[in-house]
């Protein structure tokens, strides 16, 4: 169980590779704001697509011993598992080939041709003063690890859920639900959430504060590591402890806080041993205190519990999807990086419940090519690879079609709402992180100024979650399948003398039916070994064990034709974390204006934008307010969201707020606009380019825009272009 | 603060008038059946709608002598109220008035005329069987009080959303947020939730079983009233207390139960004394187990501790709406009604800031009539009447244009999403339930077979919540206005020596100088009062008390030109409940087939129905299949969500199942659609009526159809009806 769970927590989206940040080590003082150290350093952010698709020799020639190193110590850990080698020694192996593909992936990371330098304070604070999201009860302190969204946050939110709602829930006819928040701890315990959950940390044995361990240990050794009179064997060594961290078993992390002398980086106290510190919040339901429940740490099992409901409502039918979007929470110690490690986060979860993994609609998208980066590239020390997802699946690389499809498809989805296609990849998990299980891992990472993030997790969950649920609560949870053709099959059952047990325990009796009635065939197996052999069985039930004997229950075998076969169906999980791609986003599309780096914005794609345009008019004119007015209700005829801005700034102020706001067209209400035929200015934010258009075409023209309907190239074919450009610092001239 | 905070508690939505259910008195066990007891009578809902508008004689000759006697009562709260007696005497006059108000009330539905026999259990049935919601957690037992929503719950819950956003956000420009839901406690103490947010309760001393008091006092005394050998004069009493109920204090409630010796009625123990109980649900934020915060118990506190933020997205000007949609908690300690009263629940809410009351847009609603029933006609004995909101606001019933202005955008909205306008009304609270504070509210209330549900609170909230986060966190929470002319005022400050505050008090310093900086005009007077008198004054600071001379720090009084004002705007909170409108949208749109009670369907307008379409092969002849996969293609491209029906069932069957969904529209492919031109049946759900329409017709018809933009009446003209009735059966002719 505990392997089984190992997988499946490792399969779950957001549990690994965010990098760490560092100078940010005080985490326990849970009041505090966000953002207010600034690194006003730029950050370089590689370019690995480009380098993939035109591979430097010479950089090839300076990796090319590395990939070696990798390849070797890659087919090392594959004879030593074929070998069926001791797990130490498996350990070790994998340990060191993640040391060696590291040093590669830093070294591929430093070569690759830079694209851009993106400031991220830039971009923070224009995230903040334009309220996209900003720290939670900042009034009062804050909160680390929690975020409001602001108006224009809120609707890309809401512009990107919907979207969403219509790739998958319309366009795939899944099955949307929207379960409790609030799980009573059964749930969690049979999911392995209760037992498992966990990080580890360590406290201050004085003041109580708390530190994620693997985050104090590493920040102690970096530390340590850059001080000038380290040795540089030590310097090595703190290297190759610092990759294998992240596998490391709380002794040997205790161990190594014995071996640096580690204390509290705050006060400088000693620290406790490692400590297992449960990520679930927790809670009481009910005013009696004795309901114990936890506030769900994923939408999926909402899902799960509610399967044979949803089986039912698909006629009994496989495969069929469900789908939730919901908050879920985690209690970290100690979030960081902003939205992408929060305590409180909005998921978009798919269980996508099949008995084969072929897919009707795979050839609709297997000529979509994508960044793949295989256990197997991983494990050789090759690159990330451009194939198509047809390809990927024909050659085995990708396990099977749904799983190929629904990368497909998360795949565009991503592209639709605005990440750059240069900075996303699928990496695959390696075998030794899915250990001996049977399953095929792969996440949509995008690449930002924290390195590669995981926004999306495509897992094959297999058959655990319902297994698990089905064993908790007695309740199958399986699928009935026609067979090709009618099977003979022995059927096994106890025969329970009910009157006899009845007067034999009284209240107990039912719990021992049930408890007969529910009996496996192993268990009937040995049922009628012991009632044969000794003439007594033991019966564990609910209410206590009891003896039965032979005049209280037989063991009937009998022939039966069965026109069904019962299966517990596969589950393939994708699971996106809309904060998560929402940063991506939001990084992926910051730009600076040429020649004026002070004028930043987001070149959002309609589709998501949070506005869809501003109507201005071009000065405080009154007899611009009519046009402004009426433009205002028809566009909200039309559903187009939009904004007038009628304060007093110049129209060049007015242009680069919306552009900071992420709006991709604005409307200018001018003087021409007053006379007859009435027309107005339409002006496209990334390019800058306006175009005159009349002032009754103007509404479904923006919301044929806004839909991409039509192109802001159709829209300059079609009008005529107003040359009254705006210069680089926003002044119309 | 307490009275303040009743009142905003009262006005707040979801805390009154929900009628008891009885029979149900064992409500912690929370792990326990929903629906499990059913009642299998009819319950008859009256037409209040209908009396009203014509008053039969008969029955306002019955009425006339109790109508004399709230009238008579409510005149006597008045003259007291202006006499300002004793408070003890206004709450007995006010408790008088309820009980002769309740006499009319059930009179008056008593005699109501009676439109039609609802069946509950039969929509629960439906409501289950077709999974649209049912009990969280189940298969473990389920939890009292909380729902999972089906695929066809989550999708109506999902498009009554849409349509909100359309209606207040899109249409309304308000500035729509996201915030968290756990909270800091500090934030809770200041809206005054922690201290006050509670129900009593009590518990039995053996088993700890917990009871909500109310309920239990009732179920008690009602036990005791239906008993036989009851004296009349005890039964009289036990009506008066009843509906006294809801005002008494623990201590009135304790005094019942030592009168009427009650026991815990699950297992006859003894009982605590009243407890408070407080609902919210709390949990510990971070690690440290330090932080307490509580899941939120409202959206509406996100919103106010944002307020500055939201203020300066808006430019500093005032008016502006925000608004958010999101989940709140409540651990009630007996939930039941089903959706009406859960742990766990969506709202929609709204806070319009403003420094005004009128409305630039409320002549666009001023003709909307509206079922209102005042507090004055409350207090008077008469009816709801029915009044458009313009005279509404002119005659001073409803208290200003804002006010007037939500309500008839709340009114429109709920009628869009399928509110009978016949069980809809709005009810003032009257002037004692909002003690002495100088705010109107109005409840949308539904009428359903729970009795009068309060769906949609309008409160005027005015400054609090905005002055108590200010007065807790030191951060001003008001908006600037300019006036219309530079105003001269004096400005009172305090002048702090500060080098000689440092020098004094060290560390402590910085504290003393914020604290100075801090103080009101009432503090400063006597600040220097005291300077004056006694040459000390004592400071209190969050570091502690400090004495204060006048070498340290003396009052400054200037003369000022300001061209602006500081106001704290008040609020309007329009708060919807989404569970509660959507459960009596259910009951309102649930039918029966005439002449067959076994066909039951939900009659939902199709903007808010959860498919919009069936597309219905009329056998499984495989000559359809292309057209049914088309068909769904198409309808896919236009955003028409549905659902392809190809079970084996007779297409009779079939209608009836998507009859049971809502959806409103059938498409039905048979053998003509084979022929040239291809054709297809098009059937509306309540009218059971068809027509014939060419296949390609079809995705734009039933989109427009869904949207709202042609009627069914239109489509009837265009097109051939199709005869081939079915009967009420449901089985094609």
């Amino acid at each position: 169980m505990k392997k089984l769970f190992a997988l499946v927590y490792q399969c779950s989206a957001f549990r690994k590779h965010l990098p760490v940040v560092h100078n940010q080590l005080r985490f326990s003082h849970d009041l505090q704001q966000w953002g207010s150290k600034k690194t006003h350093r730029k950050i370089k952010i590689p370019n690995p697509f480009r380098e993939v698709i035109m591979a430097d020799p010479k950089v090839e020639e300076i990796l090319a011993p590395l990939r070696a190193l990798v390849k070797e110590q890659g087919d090392l850990v594959r004879k030593l598992k074929q070998e069926k080698a001791p797990e130490i020694d498996i350990k070790k192996a994998v340990a060191e080939l993640k040391t060696r593909k590291k040093v590669l992936e830093d070294k591929e990371l430093a070569l690759a041709p830079s694209e851009e330098l993106f400031d991220r304070s830039k971009m923070e604070d224009l995230i903040k003063r334009r309220f996209f999201y900003d720290q939670s009860f900042a009034i009062y302190g804050g909160i680390t690890g929690q975020f409001d969204f602001g108006p224009m946050g809120c609707a890309l939110k809401s512009n990107m859920i919907q979207l969403w709602r219509k790739y998958f829930i319309l366009q795939e006819q899944m099955l949307e639900v929207d379960c409790s928040i609030l799980t009573p701890e059964p749930v969690l315990k049979a999911s392995g959430h209760v037992e498992r959950f966990a990080d580890l940390m360590t406290k201050d044995i004085k003041t109580g504060e708390c530190f994620r361990l693997d985050h104090l240990i590493k920040a102690h050794l970096e530390k340590i590591k850059s001080e000038k009179n380290t040795k540089n064997e030590l310097k090595a060594e703190i290297e190759d402890i610092l990759v294998k961290l992240d596998g490391m078993t709380a002794d040997e992390m205790s161990a190594l806080m014995k071996r640096f002398d580690m204390k509290s980086p705050v006060s400088g106290n000693e620290l406790t041993p490692p400590i297992e510190f449960n990520l679930m919040f927790n809670t009481q339901i009910g005013p009696s205190g004795l309901v114990k429940g936890f506030l769900r740490p994923e939408t999926a099992q909402g899902i799960f519990v509610n399967f044979k409901r949803l089986l039912e409502f698909n006629q009994g039918r496989l495969p069929f999807a469900a789908a939730q979007i919901g908050n879920s929470f985690r209690n970290e110690i100690s979030p960081r990086s902003g939205l992408l490690r929060v305590r409180e986060f909005t998921m978009c979860e798919i269980e996508h419940f099949c008995d084969s993994k072929d897919h009707p609609k795979f050839e609709s998208v297997k000529d979509t090519p994508m960044l793949l980066y295989s256990a197997d590239n991983q494990e050789q020390g090759r690159p990330a690879e451009i194939v198509t997802i047809g390809e990927a699946v024909s050659k085995g690389i990708v396990n099977n079609e749904t799983l190929g499809y629904f990368m497909a498809r998360i795949h565009l989805y991503l592209l639709a709402v605005g990440i750059d296609p240069k900075k996303l990849r699928f990496r695959q998990h390696m075998g030794n992180e899915m250990a001996h299980y049977a399953c095929d891992c792969w996440d949509a990472e995008c690449l930002s100024s924290y390195g590669w993030i995981e926004c999306v997790g495509c897992a094959d969950r297999s058959a655990y979650d319902l297994t698990q649920h089905s064993k908790a609560t007695s309740v199958r949870l399986a699928a009935e399948k026609k067979l090709p053709a009618p099977k003979q099959i022995e059927v096994v059952e106890a025969v329970a003398n009910k009157a006899a047990i009845g007067k034999a325990f009284k209240k107990d009796a039912k719990a021992i039916n049930d408890a007969l009635a529910n009996m496996d065939n192993v268990a009937l197996e040995e049922l009628q070994q012991k009632l044969n052999d000794s003439g007594e069985y033991t019966l564990v039930t609910p209410n206590g064990e009891f003896k039965l004997t032979p005049d209280l229950v037989s063991v009937k075998k009998t022939q039966k034709t069965v026109h069904v076969e019962e299966i517990i169906p596969s589950v393939i999980e994708p699971s996106f974390g809309v904060g998560r791609i929402l940063y991506c986003i939001l990084e992926h599309n910051f730009k600076m204006r040429e020649g004026d780096e002070q004028r930043t914005y987001f070149a959002l794609p309609p589709t998501v934008a949070p506005m869809k345009c501003a109507v201005l008019p071009l000065s405080g004119n009154n007899e611009f307010q009519p046009f402004v007015k009426e433009l205002s209700q028809e566009l909200t005829m039309v559903d187009v969201s939009h904004k007038v801005d009628d304060s007093s700034g110049s129209i060049g102020r007015r242009y680069a707020r919306t552009d900071e706001l992420g709006v991709p067209y604005a409307i200018t209400v001018d003087f021409d606009t007053i006379k007859e035929p009435h027309s107005v200015t339409l002006r496209e934010r990334n390019s800058l380019s306006q175009v005159r258009l009349p002032l009754a075409d103007v509404p479904a023209v923006v919301r044929d825009l806004s839909n991409s309907k039509v192109s802001w190239n159709d829209i300059e074919q079609k009008y005529p272009k107003f040359e009254q450009q705006e210069n680089a610092k926003g002044v119309a001239a």
